[in-house]
């Protein structure tokens, strides 16, 4: 097996990257802001399952934080995440310095899809504006044949899928299942910020998904109701600050009255300072 | 020599550029809006010249047009165009409809980089997001070596070499000289809109250019001075509507005091209802 390769300039992994394209060598580029878990590494070994070569990305991408968020403490574990790519066979990983991909008089954004308006995007205004553009400049600086994101993100996987389908490009979006502790936790970078009480109360988002699933599968199609059951599982857990809780259209994200097609539940709250998110697509009736 | 190859689909156009890119072939790309003039007939012979294979896309972007704009009117010859491109040995035509380029749903678009916001961005808003936007779409659906675009849209080719740079696209611009009529009006599509008294009070703007490179080369360096001149010069000539005429910075646009670094003369005035630009580079202290 040979060794992880790390990259940090854009000139170098495009080089790269294209002669092993030239060479007919398929890509499987999996992106990422590091501090790597379970979640991540499913993806990476799905890539490895399906392409010639694996490429990962590690980026804290500024401008996808606002200006109160985490950007300046989210977790960064270089070393730990380049252990884990090397012991899944991962070929390149791509770590570019914050300059190298913002340099001084960079100015062109991706504005995002509608779908990008909605929920996220209402609480975390900018974000997708930062999601799309970081995407898109590593989708051109990697061509990869496929690009493996994780449905933990549902809205940004709908952000990007849309963002490849209005921009033509040429790569496919493969969306991978969000991977879960064994008491149902969605594995999440920030689950690291959880204090002991505060990783229990986090056991509300799934458990109000599961809930959610079971109301469904009981012949419940008023999605408000079940959107009501989902903030009362949050509140009843103590959780004070929910952002939203909501079943929308799973492909749109508008808001549903009735379950008449497919549809996602979605919430996102803060446990403490934190901020978690978590989905689960719903059976059809 | 064979035919010119005319094709309306995204799909096709991808497949058949990216089958002759995969067989070793250089691409040169020559996006224009058809109605085509010897202006783009040059950008056709240059890179006849320097690639494989040419392709030049027909198609009248609707995004770049503003509400009150030319859209509906502007002059659509295909007819005589693919009798043009065929004379020259142009391979490809893309000439797609427009649901084709902006399906249903369509909703991503580009945020052009700073340089856009000056100029012609004042006086025609969102028109660089329409072009950024669907420029990035034929570069993603045309995998080109080379694109080729003319000097007369002076501040979109910054626009889209901005673009290129911000978002890491893996294709090489290249501009080429302004085409003018022996009496100096620069070669434009509009040009066809021009009453003979209108055609006569447009030259206005190549005398207007010629006349601050004359000051340069006098030795004049108040950047303001000679942007004085070019409005009188217009000015004289009775046209009254003038959006702007102007000493810039060639890279940034910004507005010189001083000739102290590359620099551009721009005007953009209309003459009768026909909008009509043109510029100059001016010759260095």
């Amino acid at each position: 097996m040979p060794a992880l390769r790390t990259i940090t300039t854009a000139a170098a992994i495009h080089a790269e990257t294209s002669a092993q394209r030239a060479a007919g060598r398929s890509i499987g580029l999996v992106p990422t802001m590091g501090a790597l878990h379970e979640g991540h590494l499913s993806l990476v070994r799905r890539a490895r399952a399906e392409c010639d070569a694996v490429v990962a990305t590690i980026f804290v991408n500024p401008t996808q934080f606002g200006p109160s968020e985490d950007f300046s403490r989210y977790p960064r574990t270089l070393e730990k995440d380049l252990e884990l790519l090397a012991e899944l066979g991962c070929d390149l990983v791509f770590a570019p310095a914050q300059d190298e991909i913002y340099p001084p008089g960079f100015s062109t954004y991706v504005e995002p899809p509608a779908v990008a308006a909605l929920l996220e995007g209402k609480h975390r205004p900018g974000h997708f504006r930062g999601v799309g553009t970081v995407v898109l400049k590593l989708f051109n600086l990697i061509s990869a044949d496929v690009a493996y994101f994780g449905q933990k993100d549902y809205q940004q996987s709908l952000v990007i899928q849309h963002m490849v389908r209005d921009l033509n490009l040429p790569i496919q979006i493969t969306i991978c299942p969000i991977l879960r502790e064994s008491d149902g936790l969605a594995l999440s970078s920030r689950n690291r910020y959880l204090s002991p009480t505060e990783r229990q109360q986090a056991l509300a988002l799934s458990r109000s998904l599961r809930q959610a699933e079971e109301l469904v599968r009981s012949g419940l199609r008023e999605a408000r109701a079940i959107a009501a059951a989902l903030r009362n599982e949050l509140a009843a857990a103590g959780i004070q600050r929910i952002d939203y809780a909501t079943v929308a259209d799973a492909q749109t994200l508008a808001e549903l009255n009735t379950l008449d097609r497919p549809a996602v539940a979605l919430v996102a709250c803060h446990v403490g300072t934190t901020r978690l998110i978590d989905n689960c697509l719903l059976p059809l009736p």
